[in-house]
């Protein structure tokens, strides 16, 4: 009882992981149509020792297409999806397309995998940020609503894509060889160096990757109130996103019960190894399906024990990407 | 009119920074001794052009001494700071060992530079992410007291020292070249990758570096009641720190009247470009004396406007340790 797959932009930095995860997590596949732009027609790609042949990605490519993932940029998102749904398939859709659009489930399957069943062909996979925020707030959220919360990210090149990973390799070997940074896809040199996320400016003053976080958690958590602000920053650091968060609570809560809440978590694991100083980090991150909580202190500036800190890392290609796309697809067999 | 100059910890990071910044300045020096541990004893260092010979940092080092610059560590100060106080010299400490001491002024010669009056021989340098903090957030705190700040950090390899920065380009190197990665002096690997800072965690689960900034920026404002909660990392970055920074306020604040107090705050430039994406960079603020400062916005999680984000940039070596040293030593000339 295998399903037709589609993958749009499977030549991508996160169309690549999703065929790793697929093979990994023995998705049932009958069949799979491997779509990227028409620069990469031809190219042969293995697939669980089977090796395919992309084909343009079109508004024909969807005939008999059970499931198409789509990570192939948004605008590609809003030309195809539509097409994919009239032939039939369940579009989950990478991009920031349709995340918002009130007819389109937004779903973190640890968090609100109940929202798929409103689908009505589409369903949108959050923001690699906002996904690994979401993953251990949302049990803290559930024994004690969260009032406000303030994060600072640390996002790896993978955010931006393969040629930005490339390209910051390249700058760290220019930084070294004492040549010039050349930057065609990252904005600024991120070798050695660190900045504010490059996506367009709002009227408010905040990037729109910053609002991702603050739009798409109300939506997740199906929680319009909750309040949040966000500074969003790219570090030279390859695939795994790091977060400081500070939640502000409704009632008290002790560090101790955050962090027996977290452990029962799904999709959570602990690192909050005090005494050898060991904390989630990015290296350790990468490639581990779970986002890694640790640093779990009692916010002392906040009266009555309301508030607690966090430090979150999660691999952005595998569960701020891919692998919860993977996940929703599990949940439409 | 010159000074009889110490320098203990010359071949240090810092110290090399002491060096440079004296020079810049043209600080008035009639004869300079510089003090190194036993292995750099004999090491020639030029300084203005001339060469001088490091002898070993000892109780005897500081006769006819007028003020000696330490940054040898905060053992090295608590061994010698008082021998040369007791020899007649002021000494300005880099260090840890004395900034808490209720006898030892803490300052920033932008905010307290009155405290030093009071010095009974030491005058303490604060933590470089300290300084970089409070630099911006003093002057909005003149105006609107800051009840409460949630700063997390983004540290340069510089806070560890030469060591760390040469191990960090090292680490570089072996992760391009495909090498397994030499952690000497950093706790874990740094390059493309970044952890928690690894001073030793106290009882309520914050690391040494972030109680830094809760008691020293309450001793520089002289404001005991500020709450104050940090998250200090450190990342791939060479000596420039960043921190992204909340600021809640005792009455409404917008980002224009913001904008225009650190506008004309001394050691602040606003770097707050929406239109092209550009605010403070590690490698822009590298080398300058001032703490760039930008991402100037409401924080709408708070209401009545109340609340303001920012994001600040500031050479760690300089302003966080070096810069800020030899501007308190010319207070005192």
């Amino acid at each position: 009882m295998g399903k037709n797959v589609a993958i749009a932009g499977v030549t991508g930095a996160v169309g690549q992981e999703f065929l790793g995860i697929l093979a990994e997590r023995d998705f049932p596949i009958d069949s799979l149509k491997m779509l990227a732009s028409h620069r990469s027609v031809g190219k042969k790609i293995a697939f669980k020792g089977k090796e395919y042949t992309v084909e343009e990605l079109g508004a024909g490519s969807f005939e008999r297409v059970d499931i198409a993932l789509f990570s192939a940029g948004g605008a590609r998102s809003k030309e195809f999806a539509s097409a994919a749904v009239a032939a039939g398939a369940v579009v989950v859709d990478n991009s920031s397309a349709f995340r918002m659009d009130g007819d389109v489930p937004l779903v973190i399957p640890e968090i609100n995998t109940g929202a798929i069943d409103g689908h009505k062909g589409i369903i949108a996979n959050p923001n690699c940020s906002t996904i690994i925020a979401n993953v251990p707030v949302w049990p803290l959220h559930k024994a004690n609503p969260v009032k406000r919360m303030i994060v600072s990210t640390y996002q790896a090149a993978s955010g931006a894509g393969q040629a930005a990973m490339l390209e910051m390799v390249e700058q760290a070997k220019e930084v070294l060889d004492g040549r010039p940074v050349t930057c065609n896809t990252l904005k600024y040199q991120l070798a050695f160096n660190l900045y504010n996320h490059d996506s367009k400016i709002g009227d408010n003053g905040y990037n729109e990757e910053e609002m991702k976080m603050v739009h798409e958690t109300r939506k997740i958590f199906n929680c319009p109130e909750i309040a949040i602000t966000c500074t969003c920053v790219r570090v030279p650091v390859m695939r795994a996103h790091c977060e400081s968060i500070n939640l502000e609570f409704t009632d008290p809560i002790t560090p101790a019960e955050a962090r027996d809440i977290l452990s029962l978590a799904p999709g959570v694991t602990v690192v909050d190894d005090v005494e050898n100083n060991r904390f989630p980090m990015p290296i350790d991150a990468s490639g581990k399906d779970d986002c890694l909580v640790g640093r779990i202190r009692q916010d002392e500036s906040v009266p009555d024990n309301r508030a607690i800190n966090l430090w979150v890392a999660g691999d952005q290609l595998r569960k701020g990407a891919a692998l919860n796309a993977v996940q929703i697809a599990e949940k439409l067999l």
